[in-house]
């Protein structure tokens, strides 16, 4: 792993999360959906309030990339300075990036996975719905509720019971002939992934409970590095099978229309 | 300002806001209200999952203070390690410490401030009510509504409009006779002066909307550094003043009990 310098005591990330982060698939250097990463990373800078980089600055780190694929996380702080909460009234806005070399887990994308609901509920903040910002305690304490391996995600709802997202992807199913996602407008993260599926037309942005998943013809998660993960069984908080699902030609087909947005193998022929 | 060293930057308090924080008033190097911000810490601990540090361990730092009045800023986090947002199965946290001399804004003692209400709305999240972590942004948010020095603090209700706190105080009032603030419950940080009021049995939590502030014969803020503000003046989103106060008995015998707490002067004789 390579990576830049530490952050300075007073930095506002580390104090308040007061921030954003950006985690980007690269291919031999070369960043995928960057578009959809740098429109994010504008959309968190406008809510907070931190001046966006300038994208010469945000890309100087892809010149260290290697060759293959490799992961760079990229971190933005409104800097040091303000008093107490009180952003300062210039901010000096600090970016730090790590790289480190990645493999996607293509067992998952050929055999599907196995989630669980979540106990822990969303709150409900529409403020800073969608942005990918540095406070994400509640996706570690969702991601903490198991530690069995053979559970790969867990899927969080809003504290009225509507789905969301799963701790580190975006949630898809086809219901009724329809591919849905859940609406990110009170809470969660608009993945670029997501973002890019949504702008090819063929997703729609719906308000479902649980429900909608056991109903579901097929179900997957997915983000801009893992790719897609076909979902082959979902569990309650207990464990308990709550519905089971056999991978089927419907599963490839989104599967390849996301996976050509990252250059990754079209899993059929598994 | 004294202080230890930087953040690595893997750290998850850093990356995730994966920590907490407490700010302690010390004069002549001996901390005020140690034993609520030490249960605050430890129910934060609780709460996230990380290992509270031995008590000699978080008073190292009392040993660098000097004379007078200074604030100590302690930051715990989980450390590094884990993967993504999964916590480390055995974490090593992470202690960092500041200690800053300090001079509290005794002309707020005295003359009261103007305050308003904050547009943001506090999301519910029970899970993470009253403990101090480090996912700020709402308040960060909050305090960056205004930049009128003449305006001290901004209120924060809920999304269902029930009165909370302020962005870096708490907030009580007398109404009917009666010494209130608003329950934690569901959010907001539980100060750890007044949790030492709570215990003394002279304060009721109560759910109240905005409505209670109007209505009250006294509004104070308070917190462990800062001691106690009687408010003057309520101003709404707009600035437009919703109520104003005359400083009177009722308000100082509040604020002498508090101080007391703190070891500043009683303010009756301004």
């Amino acid at each position: 792993m390579r990576e830049q310098a530490s952050w300075p005591l007073d930095d506002r990330g580390a104090a308040y999360g007061d921030g954003l982060f950006e985690t980007i698939l690269l291919r031999d250097g070369r960043p995928l959906l960057w578009d959809e990463h740098l429109a994010r990373l504008a959309r968190g800078c406008h809510v907070l309030g931190i001046p966006m980089p300038a994208e010469h600055d945000l890309a100087l780190p892809l010149a260290e990339a290697g060759s293959g694929l490799e992961v760079l996380k990229l971190t933005l702080t409104r800097g040091s300075g303000g008093r107490g909460y009180r952003p300062p009234a210039t901010p000096e806005p600090r970016l730090r990036w790590q790289l480190a070399s990645f493999t996607p887990a293509e067992s998952r994308w050929r055999k599907g996975v196995r989630i669980r609901h979540c106990r822990l509920r969303l709150a409900c903040q529409p403020v800073l719905a969608g942005i990918k910002h540095l406070n994400r305690l509640e996706n570690v304490l969702a991601r903490a509720e198991w530690d069995d391996d053979a559970i790969a995600e867990g899927v969080l709802s809003d504290d009225s019971g509507r789905l969301i997202e799963a701790t580190a992807m975006n949630l898809y199913w086809l219901r009724a002939g329809r591919l849905e996602t859940p609406s990110l407008a009170r809470c969660g993260v608009a993945g670029t992934l997501r973002e890019a599926l949504i702008s090819r037309g063929e997703i729609q942005e719906v308000e479902a409970g649980e429900e909608a998943l056991v109903q579901a013809d097929a179900v997957w998660l997915g983000n801009s590095v893992q790719g897609v993960w076909p979902v082959v069984r979902l569990d309650d908080v207990m464990g308990r099978a709550l519905r089971r699902w056999t991978l089927g030609r419907q599963h490839r087909s989104f599967q390849a229309e996301a996976h050509g947005l990252l250059g990754y193998d079209y899993p059929s022929t598994y």
